[in-house]
């Protein structure tokens, strides 16, 4: 069922779509999924894109638009009018998705679209969702729903079901409301079937649901339907009332972002960058990061310059700075790491910030007295000065235990003045622990060799 | 509707036990959701959640199992007897949370176990389910699922959905299999109530649809689901035989696990460690990385004792020792997790290793050539020698450009060699960088001070 859309295909595609061959374009592309086709037209030109498009049936057309890559879609949306964009996708994509895609079009452009939809209720759906932030709980849910009013008898209710559920493509839920539209549970259609006609629909569904508040951060959604195992979360305004439902498969989506952003934030990406990217954005993808780090260096080499003579007399010193450089490093990414998940996860405990503190210092003493062993016994065992060795012993244990705690607080903190706290796991920690690690260093080698 | 288990909360509650106060114990957690009452049982005894366990009614109480964290559970299984396992929640869990809680026990309790379940249906899907690796689209799936023969009547498929579907919470899909138990498509609900009576089951099926192989891996399996949107996918065996489905709570599962892994393999920490860990299950998930990042400055250090003259007499050298290792460090994680990434998300071309290698090259002279110049100017403005200024410039471009092309190519053989490329993102790869990075610079300054 599935296919590899190689570079053979695209050829032999953009020949047939040359020679305007319907019909065999019809038997290469008339079976694939959309996000196939989606695929194929990030792959071939706008207008060869275009003209497939006007080939394949209206549904399966706009569900190729939804699917295509924000890139890609900009370019193709360029090659259709204002109408076209209504009639032919807008009117057939769920709200969220029709809402997404108009969300990227210029705000004219968007007016000129919404103007040209027929069904009033799809448009005012539409701008309704326009309103909300892409990354809140109205920014990822959808219009479409089954609900039904608390009062209505038994036959209404199921009445009501069957004609709201004809319009949408999957029926999740059915959701009941009081006569002010507010959320009161969700009824099991099981117990609509099952349960005795006397019984009132306020007697059958069930109160105790999970819910997400409109302007609900995205991440906080995520975390809610993982926790929950839930296939579709329904959204309430301030006033409680029902305004739309999440579905579990925008909500992957957030959770692949977010675990996306942490992983490139922490190798030192700054966008999402991909391997088959062209050179020039892959270069431009890594040099913020590069020179964040090459600014630290900086600042590293005129710590390191003030110790000059010392390292002139005791060239032995220059030896283990890439150690402590790296350990540092190393530990103070580990606390960040450990934070940012915890952040992420909603695992990490509010509490003390001292005891957060004695835990990383105790943590940091630990690992920094084994790595101090080792060390200390290699440079004993392998002929070097005592003065080195204690120095090299000392110094580690130190950078380890700064690094730890730093590694802790600076996240906590960039979380609490709102900044992502997982850009302390990047080359900015490392940077900056390698600039304290030499500091210590060589204050360190200072104080032991009593010199200079 | 959502509870923050506070550590008042937990001391009422344990009060509460200790004094056996049954309604005031069901109003405090009656109303809590499975996986709340599964996140406090993380928080008391084992024995005391023994107790709380009877007193919540059955079904409830199996969910609460298959949500406890795999240590909290391991001791709480040790409260129960098989006979208790097995009927109490066993045979009201969905097959494969009652598998793979099995699969948690030792061989021979999962044989007294399954042979105290009374229904030798649910038993034998249950072994069924423990064959396979937990990774597997295999491991992932259950047995629950509503399927009909393609040669049914329209009345006996509609009997048949009605009374499948009865034992089953969620109802996705319906399938449509051949007498030999293939599978040859889905049933679309609408269908089966709009078209006309005379119309067959075998004109009525989509045979369009996405499938996972029993062996395929949970990776893959995430993978199509997140590709195609998927709420639940359909898992046939190697004659196409339908063995189970895979529904999307179990695959979110699967992409935040694999994130998470990725992201601890980055940041250099083994296992999954929170920051609400002991101090000693802390220090040992950091120690490993550490230890390498340790050995790795060992060999640093060797390096560079090889040019103690060379920094006696010029101990400017040392000064740029943490800039050269940096940005080593910094431009191999970045080639690697965007290798990384690729692999992950499959977006990676499979191509030419030469492209790859020059594409990786240009990139890297293109960074290298910026951070060089930048450093050049730097080191000429400050009044640093011109040796010294070309020496630290040239090893920059050196040292960017290899890191570049082997943070490419090592996450790529691992992965050949069926080990993890992720562990070519973390201190592995900063550590070797930082050791030939040293080695270049010094050979480079060498060269260019033309001394010794």
């Amino acid at each position: 069922m599935q296919v590899e859309i190689t570079r053979e295909f695209i050829e032999r595609l953009e020949e047939l779509i040359s020679s305007r061959n319907e019909t065999q374009i019809l038997e290469l592309i008339g079976d694939l999924h959309p996000v196939d086709i989606a695929e194929i037209f990030g792959e071939i030109t706008p207008i060869e894109a275009k003209y497939l498009y006007t080939l394949i049936d209206e549904e399966k057309a706009a569900e190729v638009v939804a699917f295509l890559d924000e890139d890609v879609r900009e370019k193709f949306l360029d090659q259709l009018t204002s109408k076209e964009i209504a009639e032919t996708f807008v009117e057939n994509l769920d709200s969220d998705d029709a809402a997404d895609i108009l969300s990227e079009l210029s705000e004219e452009r968007q007016r000129e679209v919404l103007s040209e939809i027929d069904d009033i209720e799809v448009a005012s759906d539409i701008v309704d969702l326009l309103k909300y932030d892409e990354n809140t709980a109205g920014g990822l849910m959808a219009k479409e729903l089954v609900k039904v009013n608390v009062n209505w008898s038994r036959q209404r209710v199921i009445d009501e079901i069957r004609k709201q559920s004809a319009e949408i493509d999957n029926v999740y839920t059915v959701y009941v409301v009081d006569d002010d539209d507010k959320l009161l549970g969700i009824l099991p259609l099981k117990k609509l079937l099952i349960e005795p006609e006397s019984i009132p629909i306020s007697d059958m569904y069930i109160d105790k649901i999970q819910i997400a508040y409109v302007h609900m951060p995205a991440e906080e959604v995520a975390n809610i339907m993982k926790k929950y195992d839930l296939v579709v979360l329904p959204v309430v305004d301030e006033l409680g009332r029902l305004v739309g439902r999440i579905t579990i498969d925008d909500v992957v989506d957030v959770i692949q972002e977010e675990a996306d952003k942490d992983y490139q934030l922490m190798s030192g990406l700054s966008g999402s960058i991909e391997s088959d990217d062209n050179i020039w954005t892959l270069t431009r993808g890594r040099m913020p990061w590069l020179l964040v780090g090459l600014i630290g260096g900086i600042v590293g080499s005129r710590v390191i310059s003030t110790y000059e003579e010392q390292i002139q007399v005791h060239p032995e010193m220059a030896y283990f700075i890439p150690l402590i450089a790296a350990m540092g490093g190393n530990a103070g990414v580990q606390s960040s790491a450990i934070i940012v998940q915890g952040l992420a996860n909603n695992t990490l405990r509010k509490g003390d910030a001292w005891l957060k503190f004695f835990k990383e210092l105790s943590v940091g003493l630990l690992n920094g007295l084994v790595c101090a062993a080792v060390i200390l016994s290699y440079n004993l065992l392998f002929g070097n000065s005592i003065e080195l060795a204690i120095t090299v012993g000392t110094a580690m244990i130190t950078v380890i235990v700064v690094a730890s705690i730093l590694g802790t607080f600076i996240p906590l903190t960039l979380n609490r003045f709102k900044i992502d706290p997982a850009l302390a796991t990047g080359p900015f920690i490392t940077t900056m622990n390698d600039i304290t690690g030499m500091f210590i260093y060589f204050l360190i080698g200072r104080l032991m060799y009593g010199a200079l």
